[in-house]
């Protein structure tokens, strides 16, 4: 285990729809630094078998993620981050909303409406963070994070060159969600209310566009001109 | 004149409430470059007072600035450049529209909502990029600019620490106002259409609210993972 473990309290952390490469990468970067992870999908096999992918990763580093259901993730984690499919989006925040009150939800969900995903077209409640917050109700805080990451490098040890903005409408769970963004490795800015998330997730459709432009799939985004923590 | 003006076309420029800090910042880097730049003000003495500073501070470098009203500044640019507070954007839009049809216009306004400056509020058509588009009609191309920079910076010489990301309904017209970026001295990226203007301008509200955390005036963005212009 990493030294941060030592100094920083353990989380319980369930990923929904962690099968997905977003999913996992975020996996990986907390259990590597300690933290408890419980991958979720529809089916406990599955999900497993994303952990077990992990753990050989993991190798003696960290913590050994599991795998269950998305419902007993959901209600085992104290901390519960969405990674679906937008298609997904609405159905999964029906479905935990019994088991995530009183905890924080980390959306990582980008609103993208298929084939033109480089252009930004966020749905009727302003973006997908403002639709969970609505739909999980006012006991849970909703913290929009890590939409703009390439996830191909979250399961890979070098350094990221992108920053992660943090948007929610409680200022707790934001700097909750910023000391995940920290152990996870990257470097977060708090980006103010949920009204901001429609920025945050909006910024995928222009980096995906940049991405073809340029035929990579690393863009992504820094902040300047602000003293960069360390 | 620098050498840039030798090799690529003079454009003539009207920089539409360009006795503010924001027009002021655009015209210098411009004229400083070789383009022939005119701020427009609603008093024709106040537009003349402005270019004058420019000049002064320009002394023998790059082209003059000259002063004239908002209507003839707008009717005798190809480019028009919108640097208004929101709340006189709806009616400026509507001023200029029989001077600009045919042309580009960029469009830098940011629709704040005093007080709550850091939250993201955009008007009901999306942004103040697709409110311009749709005041001005299919007729003039609306381009999205310059919204994330600190205008201190523009007016000194040194090199800006902010990229600026460019939306618009028009491929052609956002390589014109590329080339205007780079005549600027600033980094340009391509952000695609008008929809995805609400990131841009929402950013602003995001970097406020970094600027009021650490106390500064300076936060800014800038793309990474894919090849720098040089």
């Amino acid at each position: 285990m990493t030294e941060g473990f030592q100094n920083t309290p353990q989380r319980t952390i369930a990923i929904i729809g962690g099968t997905g490469k977003e999913g996992k990468g975020l996996a990986y970067r907390w259990a590597r630094f300690g933290h408890q992870v419980i991958i979720g999908s529809r089916q406990e096999a599955k999900a497993q078998a994303a952990a077990s992918d992990i753990n050989q990763l993991l190798g003696s580093k960290g913590r050994p993620v599991i795998g269950m259901s998305n419902e007993q993730a959901a209600e085992r984690a104290e901390i519960v981050v969405l990674t679906v499919p937008y298609a997904a989006h609405r159905d999964m925040c029906e479905f935990i909303k019994p088991y995530v009150q009183g905890k924080i939800v980390i959306d990582v969900t980008v609103p993208l409406v298929p084939p033109k995903v480089t252009k930004v077209q966020m749905p009727p409640d302003g973006s997908a963070t403002m639709e969970a917050q609505r739909i999980l109700g006012e006991n849970v805080q909703v913290v929009a994070a890590f939409q703009n990451i390439s996830y191909e490098h979250l399961l890979h040890d070098e350094p990221v060159e992108c920053d992660v903005l943090v948007c929610g409408g409680n200022k707790e769970a934001r700097n909750v969600v910023l000391d995940l963004v920290k152990e996870a490795g990257l470097v977060g800015w708090d980006a103010g209310p949920s009204e901001n998330a429609v920025v945050v997730e909006g910024l995928t459709s222009i980096l995906i566009g940049l991405n073809k432009q340029f035929g990579v799939q690393s863009a992504g985004i820094r902040i300047t001109g602000v003293p960069r923590p360390d």
